[in-house]
Parts: C-alpha cells; sequence; structure tokens
C-alpha cells in the first residue's frame, strides 16, 4: 500500500515524484513507455524553462528523471487499464493483471497534440514543423510560416507569430474560420497575415529543414454528401458537375514557401481510461482547478491532463508541487 | 508607451519577462533593487525546481536573471510609488517622479516571510532557520527540529517534517493552536511531536549551523492588561503577585537542542502601494485565480503576490507563463 501512486512520468509526474518524496511520501510512479519526460523528450528546443535557457528536449527529459531519481522516487513501467477511486483505497489496474493501492492518485499523462497528418509532417518536427507557437514562435523571428487551423487556437498562434514572424499564413480548410469574433476581428488588423482559405496541405517539403509546403485546394461539404433523395435529374447533372470541378480543384497544387508550419488542429487529452472514473470535460480533459483536485476526493490531475488555459513544461511542473500540496492536505484531513 | 510593464524581477517577473520578450513584447521589468532574483538569492539551497538540483539559491536567481537578459528584457530600477490603473493605459508613477505607461501591468513583487525577532534568526538563516517546511525540511532527514507558530502553516509544517525529520517540537507562545481542529487532530497522532506551550524563543544558538534554541516561558496574556477599572484592594494584591510570577517565569530559560528551526509566523506580500488600485484580500494579496487576473482588467499578478495555496518558485515561474498568456488575449480581445 503506497501513500501516492502517480500515473505519467512527464514533467508533472516527475515534479510531483519530487515534491512528493521529500514530503517523505511512500510513492510509486508508473509510465507506459520505456522513458520518462513525456512530449518533452520529442521537443527540438526548449527556451522559455525559466533558468534553462536553449536546452535539447531531450536532454532536458534526462535532467527531470535525473532530478527525481537523486530525490528517491520509485518507477514501475506498465500500462494502466483502470483505476478504481470509490474508496478509501484508491487502485490502479494494469493490463498485466496486476492491482496496486495507494491512498491518493496524481493522474499525469498529459496530451498529445492532434497531427495533421500529411507528408513530411513527421520527418519535418522540431525541423521547422511545431505544435505550439509559444514555445517555439520566437525561433521564427524575422521568417515566413504557416499556421494550419481555424480555431481560436489556431488564430491566437497567427495573431502571436505576426509579432515576430515576417509574414504568417493561416491555412484554414473552408471558407470561415471556427475562432472567436473578437479573435477574428484582431486577426484582420494584423497586416503581415494573409488567410488562405479552402486550402489544405499536401505535402511539407524542405531540405534539412522546412522549406515549404504544397498546398491543394479543400474538397470543403461536398454537394453529394449534403442529400440524396428527392432530386430532380437536372439538379443531379449538376450536381456531378459540381462533383468533377471540386475533384479537378483537389487535384490543383500550389507551392509556399515557408521556414515553419504551426499544425494548429487540436489537443487530445490522456484520458481514456480514466473517464468513467474521474468527470472530465466534452474534449475529454479532467476537470480540476490549480489545485489539481478533481471530482474525487483523493484523486488529483497534474498538468496537461487537466483543463487549464496554458500547457506549457512550466505549467505542468507547477502543478506537480500544487498536487502534493493538495495530497498533504488531503492525507491531513483523512 | 510599452506594450507591457511587469513591476518586480523574482521568478515570476523574469519568467513573464522571458515568455513575454518571446511573445513579441515591448516590454520593461522595473525592480526597486540593486539585483534582480527576488527571495531566490538569499535562498540556501534550492532542491525542488525541477531539473536543477541541489542549487544555491543566488546561482539560481543569477541563471533566472540572465535568461530573461537573453530573451531581451529591458530593466529599471526605480521604487514603484502608485499605479493608475483606471483608463486603457495604465500608468506606473515611481518615487522620482517618472511616469511610465502600458497597455498592460504585471504585477510581481512577491511576499517576505515574517521575521521572528529573535537573536540568531538573521545569522542562521539557511543554516539551520528556514522558512519554508516544503522547500527545506528534506535537507532535516533523521534531524531534531523545532517550529514556531500556532496556525494552520505552522501545524502543516510540524505534520510534514514529522514524516522525515527524528523529532518535532511545536514551539507556540499561547495554550492553544489557532490551526484548523482537523489539523489538530492529525498532529497529535504524529507520535515524533512534542507541543512545548506558552514557550517563545529567547535565541537561537549553534557554530556554523544552527545547534539549538533557548526557550522562555511567554507572557501570555498578563492579567494587568485585562481590566483596569473597578478592582478590589485583594484582587489587585493578586493581580501583581501574578504578575510577578509572570515575570519570573519569562526570565526562565530553558535549552532545546535541535539542527533546524522552523519559523511560521505569518507572510506579508508586497502590495502596499497596490492596495487601493487593485482588489486585496484581507491579508493584502492581490486576489486572482490561475489566470492571474486581477479585478481590474488589464492589470495581472503573478506570483507570491496572489492568492494561492502553493507559493514556491515553480509555481511563481508557471505564473509569469500564464499571466503572459492573459495578457496576450487581454490585447487580442482590445
Amino acid at each position: 500500500m503506497y501513500d501516492l501512486i502517480i500515473v505519467g512520468s512527464g514533467p508533472a509526474g516527475l515534479s510531483a515524484a519530487v515534491y512528493g518524496k521529500r514530503a517523505g511520501f511512500n510513492l510509486l510512479v508508473m509510465e507506459e513507455k520505456p522513458m520518462s519526460g513525456g512530449q518533452v523528450l520529442n521537443t527540438y528546443e526548449v527556451d522559455n524553462y525559466l533558468g534553462m535557457p536553449g536546452m535539447n528536449g531531450f536532454d532536458m527529459g534526462m535532467k527531470f528523471k535525473e532530478h527525481a531519481d537523486m530525490a528517491g522516487a520509485e518507477y514501475k513501467t506498465a500500462v494502466v487499464a483502470a483505476i478504481e477511486t470509490e474508496g478509501e483505497t484508491k487502485i490502479v489496474k494494469t493490463t498485466d493483471g496486476t492491482c496496486y493501492e495507494a491512498k491518493a492518485l496524481i493522474l499525469a499523462t498529459g496530451a498529445q497534440h492532434a497531427l495533421l497528418g500529411a507528408p513530411g509532417e513527421e520527418e519535418y518536427k522540431g525541423k521547422g514543423v511545431s505544435y505550439c507557437a509559444t514555445c517555439d514562435g520566437a525561433f521564427f523571428k524575422g521568417k515566413d510560416v504557416a499556421v494550419v487551423g481555424g480555431g481560436d487556437v489556431a488564430v491566437e498562434d497567427a495573431i502571436y507569430l505576426s509579432r515576430m514572424c515576417r509574414k504568417v499564413y493561416l491555412i484554414h480548410r473552408r471558407d470561415q474560420l471556427r475562432a472567436a469574433k473578437t479573435l477574428q476581428e484582431r486577426l484582420l488588423k494584423c497586416e503581415n497575415v494573409e488567410v488562405l482559405w479552402n486550402r489544405e496541405i499536401d505535402r511539407i517539403y524542405g531540405d534539412d529543414l522546412v522549406e515549404g509546403v504544397m498546398l491543394r485546394h479543400a474538397a470543403g461539404q461536398k454537394p453529394a454528401e449534403q442529400s440524396g433523395a428527392g432530386r430532380s435529374g437536372t439538379e443531379e447533372a449538376a450536381t456531378k458537375r459540381q462533383h468533377k470541378e471540386l475533384a479537378a480543384a483537389e487535384r490543383t497544387v500550389e507551392e509556399l514557401a515557408v521556414n515553419g508550419v504551426f499544425i494548429a488542429v487540436g489537443m487530445h487529452p490522456n484520458t481514456e481510461v480514466f473517464r468513467t472514473a474521474v468527470p472530465c470535460d466534452v474534449q475529454g480533459y479532467v476537470i480540476a482547478g490549480e489545485d489539481c483536485a478533481t471530482g474525487v476526493p483523493g484523486v488529483f490531475a497534474a498538468g496537461d491532463i487537466r483543463t487549464k488555459q496554458v500547457r506549457q513544461i512550466i505549467t505542468a511542473v507547477a502543478d506537480g508541487a500544487c498536487a502534493i500540496g493538495s495530497v498533504e492536505r488531503y492525507l491531513n484531513e483523512k
């Protein structure tokens, strides 16, 4: 029986491990991947974690892990299948059938950026392809970049990048943005931002680094998909013609020279196995405030996994400290 | 006219400077002290800032400052006399009569721990005297320590330290604790904690490091102070006798050998000049949540200065990032 089980060993989980061990807790860190560090490991350079400027993400992940090791953290590589949170004793079941028990749980499995799925995306990750303007925008000072998406984050990213980049193209597959009207108005005031409507990325190309993207016209909503029943022969002929035109447009490819491609098409929290056990919002994030307390007493959520506005390494690490503070208060009141 | 003025250059202010410069803001950091870094500078060792284990506080402060320098932060050494926050343009007035203007403000002047005022306190700061059990408790594993205070924080600290120290003395100048009943109940369950009632620290002694404290009986509420009017001669004689006994007790000094002295007698936010401009709580902390937004649009509060549960370096640094996110959203909506 542990005092605490921490599920996930990214920045939030490892920080919770440091604070938890220093607080004298008997704790276990569970991680399904062979290496701890989370998303940081795959980050080319991190330049906004105060005190560690311009650090390679992999090295940073290693430093985080070493710190938790020095604090005396105990680890278990295992895939969590389910958690039981009703009783005083919280149970973590792994896919190999083992059950681990603790007085409290911290869920810190993070989130992942949705991929575009375009050729070149994986290849140029950290070499011009980014999923975080706040993190990487400053690396593209005076350059031309593209942002892909149409929601709040995409528009915010375009505005953000307009302050440091020479030219920002916002590539959106529809003919209108989903983003809030105030953001759209702000975007229109940015003279160096150009919205490319009804476009999709066909592929991302370059040499060592990104040099541009090939764009194709997006299909949009095809007439054939709108309704099939009760149409006249003339309508059907018109539909076929439209369909043909669209198909031709889709094949039309244009080139856009950019140094950076910021992909802002969504984020998925890694909460599949927790969703029935703790209250989550519609997007799947565990509902928890700054104190990391979830709707279930004794279960806490730290880092990108929880509802919050700023998902950064530093805010995840801070969550680790806050979650341990809340675990202490929870155990003190038991 | 700046985009942003950041008042204070501790961890929160410097982190805001890094995020703000990277976001392309024209910003100014104001600091009244000759050196940036805040409370960190006077910390002997920091061991819970993930990725930078066992670092001297002064070195950490320097690293923080260097990082903000690299990001291109501009600084001004000046003492803020007042802020004007009503209009769209925020004004910072310094004691030399200069006015600085910005579209947004981040207040990040921090807080300071209340001092005990006992001889030896200043001398042994960082050499056994600490104001933060979460920060420094782990340095006293297996040792005997004293906690001074009677509120929630003092009792939480005693419980916290009981998990790693051999013996914890809670020194309180009254005969009952102010802390929440649940905390007191928890404290009673800690077998290695002993409460020393009606005691005050006379002095802290040691060699290179703290070796112990001299305690005196606390005066408590003197009978003479209770009421002066309408007492009989007999009552007055009794009062005088009690008074004498108390005076004698106050002179009685007992020795307590401890390696650490954790002082938990309160904290004061550095908000004197802001209190009429932004809503503060009864203790003087600027009322603001995780998004650092205060009651005044365009004015944000980051770090120890704001209402929050966990005041740590890492949470202050995270606030810097969150505050810049909020400044962006505020400017985007203007």
